[in-house]
């Protein structure tokens, strides 16, 4: 059976280019190439193999994370691979550890907040990993509010030195991940007192560990907050917990480009203005929405292949019985997201625009469109890391029984996933973020400011509260400014009746906490238009290979109809379409199911994941799905055995009736 | 700090009898009596903790549920407890055992489906576990279509036996609980043949393997599928995959109560009506329904005490941050789940009613509300499980980063419910057969035919297409049949216009494939009226207890108030309501979640959880969480070194720039 492809009858069934898609998805032809070879490098190497990562105990599992680290990072080396290749080949090993807070929390810090001569003194021990650093923010008492942090970092001007301190239980540092056990070094947060005046929380650079025998400094308590959500999963990280008792460094550890504190213990801000340190955090989150349609594409390639492969019901005179992903039931569970794992892909690939833009206009002293990059980059991390949550849960039901099995690979995908929806910013809390931005829009409207970026369809408020759709029959949702136009008007309207509530309130801050539920809801109108926006953008663009824009299109219309279907109360109640139109949206839904269904695998496929990638059996390439789960099933430590551990001792006992006296 | 109750300043808020509640959600004064003297028995026997599940390899896992499950029926003779104290302990065991499937699936299948003989011979056995059995139907691949199964059972004439044999790989039995290590028995279900002719799926009762020594008897082949979703969960299950190689078993372990095959080989339908294996089926759901609100309870409880505990934000001049439970957005996505947790209480007590009722039919030879009361409890099996699965994610979002620590009891809480989804009927599946009974009633309405039970509103079709609702302020969605009136017609007014589109279709099963999706949304608007119409009736009953009704009163409004607005699409496409009525909805939301605010703790104390049941920090009876949190986290095993295994490996020649060298 090796080397049959069970799933050939359907790639035949593909109306598009589906290589051509394949650089769409991946950015570019280079995006491509890269990808696809180091995924393969990956991928053929028996030291990144990671199938029996459910199975293995908590310090094994880590060891196991160590030595992958270790090996990738020898293998970049031999290989002199480039920022580029390096960074694609570690997400392809597909392991959470200490090497992406280093990368990605602890370098960007320094980066981000340190002067020349920090980035001079530390950047390359971080490069070369002479230290390895983690982000030390949350404490086991506070997340969301930073500004609520306890940890303190007073200045001895005796010795020229800081002293951290733990005052309380809740000022542990809590969740950093590299921190439990392998880091030497971490940017640790905590209030400044300088001369008995606390200046707020500032970030430090701090060593914790030897870098002679690894055992914690003095003064340091650090060690791993335990398992966590899943098997495998993010267990292969050592996310921690920290005390400081009265530990020093030197004044210059302090990360000094926005404010600083001299020799005599006087605190001086820069004239770097503050608003730099968005620019890291509109980078970082730029990367977890491109993040959530990887993960989100991978559910989605999992359950659309198994969903061809599994057959039940409808069998007919000889005919095998239907393949499930023929149901409209599936396809309306299936197809959205699918639809979404595109979408969320388009609109993080012009938040790396955006990105690119807010810091040029940065350097030129331009920081207009900051607050509104800011705004619209939480947003968007909200919206597709809650929905790929859900959509990864929602795939692994696709899948009926054996989307439970760990060897389906999703309730491993689901486990590492979630805790996106709750770290670099909770999505509740993100969203009362835009509101408050969306808030301020409408205020400034009369003021003549004009609203940019995202948010400039709030200055044609007043046609949006007038315009009414001219939708006449389905496909005239087909039409992108048909879209567009209810889209629009249901966020500016959803908006505007929150800014009236709002101003009802003598007190605004009362107003806003009553009203905060309806501020959400406004906020995540506001999102989908981005995204929905953004997709229609990308569509303006010449995309190239037979039948690949016409799909995009198709796959637009889903993402857009499919949330007007699920949100129709918003559309209705503020008046923006009207029954007929929304009944219209629906029917014409299920038409372009039927024009995504031949072209199902295709779509997959166009992810090009490898199977190590994705390792999943229900997602297998070749749809060899049944062998494969069989052999597997064997694998299990449970089967080492005939006769289970504990039969002897437990089970003879009640099955010859003698428990009464049996020593349990 | 031992013995201080963090949470008594909340306790002291309850306007209301928070013990007379205990009654109300236990069922009765007795029940409560029981279930509150097991689980305590359950909670200071050291011999049940559970503290280190997540951390235990499978084998140990599984060999430590051996050893509860047989300590348990120890206590249970050695404490001469009743079936019904025996059964309340086992489920406050709290850990998935063969012990499920065997008193919840393989007895009930005798019983339903055995005749007075077989009984009398397999029972006994059974209830002393001399034999331990399981459920044997779902294969590698078929689940849902029951139908389809492959096994095959011959009957042999020249010996009178059956010969069972699986003739692929996909027929072989997969996922059975206690299968994989433990049973000596299954019930197994597979074709029936006799003299060449296929009679379709019937059950046998099969022995596995040797009572002597517990090897698998010959020409069977059977171990465990492997690795679950998530840490402890579902693992302590030996979920099993089986293989017959022409096994032979006597003709009288066929279940021949509904129909036979003689010593000739004949097959006899017997006058017992086949509709009375549906009766086990509404058994078995009801408990699921009866178990979502337990699950669901679990979550809400931890979440609810921790948002009480937890405090963000919000710290003005001295006085500590806000807990978040003060948050709008916090109630807004807590409450409805409390609510929720009632409510599917309330509808599980109507549910057991609603099984004895039909036996008690059944026994008179009435098979009239047969067909109604399956189908609503395939739909109210559907709509709990995934309410409740939701609703346990969305509670472990609720408690921020620290939700994700398996200490919280969230991530295991949700692992191990979630295929509740799946197993006893899909529900997708499940709610299209809901969807049928519903067109069917419709289509009956001519013929005179009245409607009864739930389904009964529809006999007022007519009114309930044309009524309008005459909410005119706030208050007045708080009026029962306001709400009841609003839901009726909008499932009323779903179904009709599903059933006016399915008569456009020549043929009628494929209209009902195409439009599935909108026939699945008018199953679901009907399964919400059942839960809020049902909630309705029980406030109708005479309940004791200081504040006890009004506070119910306040959670149905919510439950009800709250879909409302979820689905407001559907209510304003109908026209069931105006959108300043669906406003005004909304508006009285805001005001029943202030009104439960101070009495959330009050609610969730009143489910009588100990802290063992509930195994999670965060939902700790005293509030004492943060502490309790920190201890724990020094348990991990990655703790039990200060350098962790691997270090000197792999990361010290990382460190010290040697990995060209090294050898990984
Ligand atoms: C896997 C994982 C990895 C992590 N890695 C790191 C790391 O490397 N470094 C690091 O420093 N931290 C890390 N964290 C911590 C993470 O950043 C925090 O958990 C996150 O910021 C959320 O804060 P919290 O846990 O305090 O949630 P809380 O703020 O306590 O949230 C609890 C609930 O309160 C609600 N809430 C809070 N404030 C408000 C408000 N103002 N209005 C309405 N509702 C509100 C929230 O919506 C939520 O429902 C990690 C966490 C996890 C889970
Ligand atoms: C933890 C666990 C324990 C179990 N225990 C037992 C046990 O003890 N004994 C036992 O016999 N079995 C057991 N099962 C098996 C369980 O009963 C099946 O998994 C269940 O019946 C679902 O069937 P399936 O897996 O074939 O799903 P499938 O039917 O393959 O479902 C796959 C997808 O197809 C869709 N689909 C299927 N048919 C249709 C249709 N007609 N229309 C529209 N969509 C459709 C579903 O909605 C789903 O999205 C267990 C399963 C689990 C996960």
């Amino acid at each position: 059976m090796e080397g049959v492809d069970h799933l050939a009858f359907e790639r035949n069934k593909a109306q598009f280019d589906v290589d051509a898609m394949k650089i769409v998805w991946a950015g570019s032809s280079h995006a491509l190439e890269v990808s696809d070879r180091m995924s393969r490098l990956v991928a053929s190497d028996p030291a990144f193999r990671k199938d029996n990562r459910a199975m293995l105990g908590r310090k094994e599992l880590f060891k196991n994370t160590l030595r992958k680290a270790a090996y990738a990072l020898k293998r970049i080396i031999e290989l002199r691979l480039s920022e580029e290749e390096a960074s694609m080949l570690r997400s392809f090993v597909d392991e959470p550890a200490f090497t992406d807070l280093h990368w990605g929390m602890f370098v960007p810090a320094i980066k981000g907040q340190g002067t020349e001569e920090q980035l001079k003194k530390w950047l390359p021990l971080a490069q070369k990993m002479q230290i390895i650093g983690c982000y030390a923010q949350t404490e086991l008492g506070h997340g969301s509010n930073v500004q609520g942090l306890e940890t303190t970092v007073t200045f001895d001007p005796k010795t020229d030195e800081f002293v951290i301190h733990s005052p309380t239980l809740t000022s542990s540092k809590w969740w950093p991940g590299g921190l439990g056990k392998i880091s030497t070094h971490a940017v640790v947060y905590g209030r400044l007192i300088t001369d008995g005046q606390d200046h707020g929380v500032h970030g430090f650079i701090v060593q914790l560990r030897s870098l002679d025998d690894h055992l914690p400094l003095p003064g340091i308590t650090v060690g791993d907050i335990g398992m966590k959500f899943g098997n495998g999963a993010y267990n292969t990280m050592d996310n921690g917990v920290l005390r400081f008792d009265h530990v020093r460094i030197p004044r210059d550890q302090m990360l000094m480009r926005v404010s600083r504190v001299t020799r005599e213990g006087k605190y001086v801000q820069s004239n770097v203005p503050r608003q730099l340190v968005y620019g890291t955090m509109v980078y970082v989150r730029q990367t977890i929405v491109s993040d959530a349609s990887t993960a989100l594409s991978r559910a989605v390639c999992i359950a659309t292949r198994y969903s061809a492969v599994r057959r039940q019901f409808g069998a007919t005179g000889g005919n095998p019985e239907s393949q499930v992903i023929d149901y409209k039931t599936q396809q309306a569970r299936l197809f959205p997201l699918l639809a979404s794992a595109y979408a969320f892909r388009f609109v993080g690939e012009w938040l790396k625009w955006l990105y690119t833009d807010v810091m040029t206009r940065l350097q030129a002293n331009d920081f207009s469109t900051l607050p509104e990059a800011h705004a619209c980059t939480a947003g968007l991390k909200s919206l597709t890391t809650s929905a790929t949550s859900d959509g990864i849960e929602e795939c692994r039901k696709l899948c009926g029984g054996h989307g439970y099995l760990c060897s389906s690979g999703l309730p491993e995908l689901f486990a590492v996933y979630v805790p996106t929806c709750t770290y670099e910013g909770d999505n509740i809390v993100l969203l009362l973020q835009v509101a408050r931005h969306l808030m301020k829009t409408i205020s400034q409207l009369g003021s003549g400011k004009k609203p940019v970026g995202t948010v400039a369809y709030m200055g044609r408020v007043e046609q949006l509260m007038e315009s009414r759709s001219d939708v006449q029959k389905a496909e005239d949702w087909l039409n992108p400014s048909a879209v567009l136009g209810a889209f629009e008007a249901r966020a500016a309207r959803k908006s505007v009746a929150c800014a009236k509530n709002l101003s009802k309130f003598s007190n605004p801050e009362e107003g806003f906490l009553e009203l905060s539920n309806d501020l959400v809801e406004a906020a995540r109108a506001h999102c989908q238009l981005i995204v929905v926006s953004k997709f229609i953008d990308k569509l303006q663009q010449d995309i190239p290979g037979k039948g690949v824009k016409q799909l995009l299109e198709v796959l637009c219309s889903i993402y857009a109809l499919f949330h007007l279907h699920k949100h129709l109360g918003d559309f209705l109640s503020t008046g923006c379409i009207t029954s007929k139109q929304g009944s219209l949206a629906n029917d014409q839904l299920r038409s372009l199911y039927s024009q995504v269904r031949p072209n199902a695998i295709g779509l997959v496929d166009a992810f090009n994941y490898t199977d190590h990638y994705l390792s999943s059996i229900l997602g297998r390439y070749d749809g060899n799905v049944y062998p494969k789960l069989y052999e597997e099933a064997w694998k299990d430590p449970l089967n080492d055995s005939v006769i289970p551990d504990g039969f002897q001792e437990y089970i003879r006992p009640m099955l010859k009736q003698q428990l009464r006296n049996a020593r349990l």
